[in-house]
């Protein structure tokens, strides 16, 4: 299709054309290998205008009120001069119903909001699949010109860690909980994150949400900083009231100046460790795609789960074919 | 060599002959292709008869006295009617030197027992090659009668995942410590421990051993349990005078019992892993050992590196030359 020419439309993502940058995206997700080789080449031309903007994930259980939270914290960014993406990473997402995430509807003061552009989570079967669309659909968003992003997250699987790896701050929402409720989160999360937020601090709940913050705080302490000077702070706040969302974004600012330098460094890191991913992924894709591979895949894993074989030596019959046959 | 032959030495091995088993260790770690055929020919006669052990890892800072905790544990369940092995994952080890784990003369008592078996961490150029080694040296370990068998870790790099993904339990050893003094533990670390044990409680340091075991005792509820029922412990001990150590030998059984069922559907899930993990880790392999795609992902990775490559093209560059060539 003439709209999906590589070069017009870079020009038109570059132009901000909000059209295109929903086609760019959609051409990213896409698997036909002719989608896929023109996202390539748009994703070259796209390049050097990418990497301008501060990138965050978001994460919560279902139910602590993420997508009021980036609602209400989306508006304040943007009020403070900014224009705000919102992605997000769902592995559970469908192609035809689109996912929880991200959901306009639940959105939708940001979502009419000219400086604010939301997407779905993109479908995928495999979550690496998924990952590497956002991060694609994330460099587009830069290119567009939003010079915030959120990736949203919903603690499916391994998805905070994909998250992770491809965002400059982590966030985790809690709810205010007594000290013997779990809260639903994955065990790692919580060592995740540079930047805790315990939402729903209003009404009857907000002397309940600062002692969990202050349990929260205690924590953190003990665990050792990922960025030398940040120990991750913990706050509390009100998407609902607005109370504390100021001070979020002060965080997020904080949390760059004592980065410095290092956000760069982590930054090519990550998008190093985002290739070699890739080149696994994609031997195993080719695995699995081969017929007889993939019905040897199946044999050795019965038999690995059996206990009758053992599994470097069955991964090892595996690779002897693969890297004979192919 | 005729005392390599699979069937003789897995005949020594089953006798409990402990030179045999050391042999049987020492072919397992080799790299040579014949040594690699003969070890998975061993393998597969000993598996019938593994996995009946108590695995442990054991995880802390230098200096945190990982030694003397492993010494004086070891012995104490000598004393309950145990054979235990100690092999460790130290991706630093080099293959003259051997490593600083596993140190015979730091754990000399243990190592003159008839009933211990202790060995330094194999060698390897990635943390991948060194867990393999060692998870294949647990199984003979299991075969040769040992039923229970601690992996220790220092903390280089993702070791403390590594020995997660192998053991049945995962122990973290801290300092007694003041509130803001950090423990040097690498981020991730506590969150992946079922037990953490304060060491070193003992003379001026115990009252502040009894203040670090509240306050961690206090995170790790706030951390969701990995496994229901059972929130990670935090208890005290002195590997110096013995105290603490019993108690720590319960905690293992409380969260085996905890476990329950469990711990078969752990296992076979780690050993699935396991083999995927090492499909995967060989085809990176492979595409290291060949020149041509070696060098072209040492530009494909500077080019990303100078964000002139977006890395999952670059990835598909390098995989098309992969699937196609090799």
């Amino acid at each position: 299709m003439e709209e999906n020419d590589p070069s017009r439309l870079a020009a038109a993502v570059f132009a901000g054309e909000r059209r295109a940058l929903a086609r760019a995206i959609t051409l990213i997700e896409s698997s036909r290998p002719d989608h896929r080789d023109r996202a390539d080449a748009l994703l070259e031309m796209l390049l050097p205008e990418t990497g301008r903007s501060i990138r965050l994930g978001v994460s919560g259980s279902p139910g602590v009120g993420k997508s009021t939270f980036i609602e209400s914290f989306g508006r304040h960014v943007i009020e403070a001069g900014h224009r705000v993406a919102v992605l997000a990473v769902d592995p559970s997402s469908k192609r035809s119903g689109g996912s929880i995430l991200g959901d306009k509807t639940r959105m939708e003061a940001l979502a009419r909001d000219g400086a604010a552009f939301i997407r779905p989570s993109p479908a995928g079967s495999t979550l690496g699949g998924v990952a590497r669309r956002t991060r694609e659909a994330m460099l587009a968003c830069e290119a567009a010109g939003f010079d915030v992003v959120l990736v949203e997250t919903v603690g499916v699987g391994q998805s905070e860690t994909a998250v992770a790896d491809m965002v400059d701050m982590f966030l985790l929402l809690l709810l205010p909980a007594g000290g013997d409720e779990l809260q639903g989160i994955k065990r790692g999360i919580v060592e995740l994150a540079d930047l805790v937020l315990v939402n729903k601090a209003d009404g009857e709940l907000e002397a309940q949400a600062r002692r969990t913050a202050a349990d929260y705080e205690a924590a953190m302490h003990l665990l050792r900083p990922s960025v030398p000077g940040w120990t991750a702070r913990v706050q509390t706040c009100s998407a609902l009231t607005g109370e504390g969302i100021a001070e979020a974004w002060k965080a997020v600012g904080a949390f760059r100046r004592a980065l410095g330098g290092g956000l760069e460094k982590r930054r090519t890191r990550q998008a190093k460790a985002w290739m070699w991913n890739e080149i696994a992924e994609g031997a195993l894709a080719a695995v699995r795609r081969d017929d007889a591979l993939r019905e040897l895949a199946g044999k050795l894993e019965r038999e690995v789960e059996a206990g009758r074989a053992a599994p470097a030596a069955a991964a090892r019959r595996l690779l002897a074919r693969f890297l004979a046959g192919s």
